[in-house]
């Protein structure tokens, strides 16, 4: 691993960047300044001024979003602060063009209170298209979705939310199919109930699912204790998981449970714990680079079908797969904002790129470079959109 | 000027943006994506968090700025805010981009509020090696420029103010070398005192001009009735201009001078005025697209020298003379702010574009597309950034 870090170091030194903005205007005579600047560019701005959403005719708002940090929760790396996160922004940005064909501008906020990060990116809006939260701990990053989704008239996603439970309800919805099992029977064990884990949960409840036992580094969510949680998220997800109000611990969980989906910490789910588990058990093991379970060791315990965020391993659940076609899908018909159903829709047709006769215990998610993938999740959000009336096309 | 409005909107929709983000890693296979982003990008995010100035060395930051707008002074358009003025901002970024090689991102701030455009700016300014504020109105402009100046360690720069004043002073260098008179001597009367005009007057007192007699629309600037103006903009250029505090009317003025600075709005100087100036008159008439004085009108009224801001005349003066090669040169050197000194380096490396032999009252000032501009002006910048020891590389 010590060799990826150093060449990623004299990689990004090279590219001092690793995006740039580029024309598309032609400036070769005093005409084309003039087409392109002043006096011309007075036309569009006027048709502007009076149809606001002809900025998506007029400028490059319609295929642009932001992606805004505040560095508070960057990779595994925590909380390293809005210059040191700009690499991994810019990096986001590069997935976005690559696989979507969408402009994104990495935009590293210096604050990270609430109210201010919600404020300036309300400011910033009309600028966009769209705009990708990144990297932002919770549990504020609940509220700053929340609230700007509410407060703008363009789609706001926070990607380390609902990017991961999109690839990961793709990839349980294929698991489930090869495993012969409904969602409604399972029962599931989320270990790690941060950003990713709660939308997870709440995609889960979308496909079906009943029981999910939600756990973080103290124990098992359950209604009964919400008082003592000061956390909002975790009051919030003792309402909707862990329906009998059990007391247990992650052990006796997992014994109980089809599915085990963990987005916490390396090494917390033993080959014995997997192999208390019911037959045709599921492992997602997403913690990333050192997974709860080793993909081999997991396999070994008896698991049928198991999920990492690995490269070097089958199933990579990669949120790759997801934001550049949610965007695209979002932007084509100009969404107002991105719906459960939006989410779902992606989910669903991801899982349907990998056909009936290719489905297996290996493969239940497409790789991140598998053409199709953008273009199918775009199209089946967009569908979407304009279903729900949210279309402004 | 009918159809160039109609053919520019027609191109903007075709356009849909006039710039984009483009990708400068090419992700093609799994170890491209682990270089560029998760795993490797870690690296970079720590070697920033040890030391922030690697933004420079590791991410887009060098290379890029910002150019913000709040709308409320666009072109000769007004307040037609943040949204309207997006067509604008895209094609300051283009030639941003084609003239100085810096990559450029337009935002237009959804607030008029001075407070909240300084806070946000600031907020999102790790992000960008530079600041160019853009069509904000006066006397806000002035103050939000001087306190991020103040507040923030990488160049911040207001064009309308500035990026006029250096290619004004520049024509001015050689106009006066042209007709053989010295600055000190010279008598000026500037028309009109806003943005532009403010900076052009501080830039001619550098120059060593010694009699500016500034006019708003209600007469001239006398530090005698400072009191008076409710605009802070004007008791400070009271204080710096009309040393004798004369009251005098804008024809009275115009009678006893060498030079008229236009840029309030059409018409304003009659050609009965011209011909009252002192000899070798020098008329710069910048309001646009119709100016103070008509090119040729104010030739036959007997002004040697006439410039103004059209393209369809001699001695255009264009911001973009200055603006890129100006952040080019500050961001080369990796500057930590634009000083007046940086300023005057570039219209003096500007004026000295035309050779002694080349000089003529048809050219003062090269064209916009003459090679070698924004290579000179920034060198001329970046070299007195370093004898300044504004330096950071």
């Amino acid at each position: 691993m010590a060799d990826i870090y150093e060449r990623s170091l004299k990689q990004h030194e090279a590219w001092q960047g690793k995006i740039s903005t580029e024309s598309k205007a032609v400036l070769a005579t005093k005409d084309d300044l003039s087409l392109a600047y002043s006096p011309g560019v007075a036309a569009p701005c006027l048709a502007i001024e009076k149809v606001p959403h002809d900025a998506y005719k007029y400028t490059w708002k319609g295929n642009t979003v932001a992606v805004i940090s505040d560095g508070s929760a960057v990779l595994g790396l925590g909380d390293i602060g809005a210059q040191a996160s700009l690499p991994v922004m810019e990096g986001k940005c590069v997935l976005f063009k690559q696989f979507g064909g969408v402009n994104a501008v990495p935009i590293v906020l210096d604050t990270q209170d609430t109210e201010e990060i919600i404020r300036t990116v309300k400011l910033l809006a009309p600028t966009f298209g769209g705009i990708n939260l990144e990297d932002i701990s919770a549990p504020r990053c609940v509220e700053i979705e929340t609230r700007l989704k509410e407060e703008l008239d363009i789609p706001v996603f926070h990607d380390d939310q609902h990017g991961t439970a999109i690839v990961v309800t793709a990839g349980l919805i294929n698991a489930l199919k090869l495993v012969g099992k409904r969602a409604e029977d399972c029962t599931v064990v989320v270990s790690g109930v941060g950003a990713a884990g709660s939308s997870c949960i709440r995609m889960m409840l979308q496909l079906g699912i009943k029981r999910i036992y939600g756990f973080n580094s103290k124990g098992i969510l359950n209604k009964k204790h919400a008082d003592t949680y000061t956390n909002p998220l975790y009051q919030d997800l003792a309402e909707i998981t862990n329906p009998d109000g059990e007391d247990l611990s992650l052990v006796e969980a997992v014994a109980k449970s089809d599915i085990f989906l963990g987005v916490s910490m390396p090494g917390i789910l033993t080959p014995e714990m997997t192999r208390s588990m019911k037959d045709n058990a599921i492992v997602f093991a997403l913690a990333n680079p050192e997974p709860e379970i080793n993909y081999d060791l997991a396999r070994e315990a008896g698991a049928r079908i198991v999920a990492t965020g690995r490269s070097d391993f089958p199933n990579q659940v990669n949120n790759v797969l997801a934001f550049p076609g949610l965007f695209r899908g979002a932007l084509d018909v100009q969404a107002s904002k991105i719906t459960d159903e939006m989410k779902m829709a992606a989910a669903v047709g991801l899982a349907a790129m990998i056909p009936e006769n290719e489905l297996a215990e290996e493969r239940i998610i497409p790789g991140p470079f598998e053409p199709g993938v953008a273009d199918t999740v775009a199209k089946a959000v967009s569908e979407m959109a304009v279903a729900q009336g949210l279309s402004r096309i």
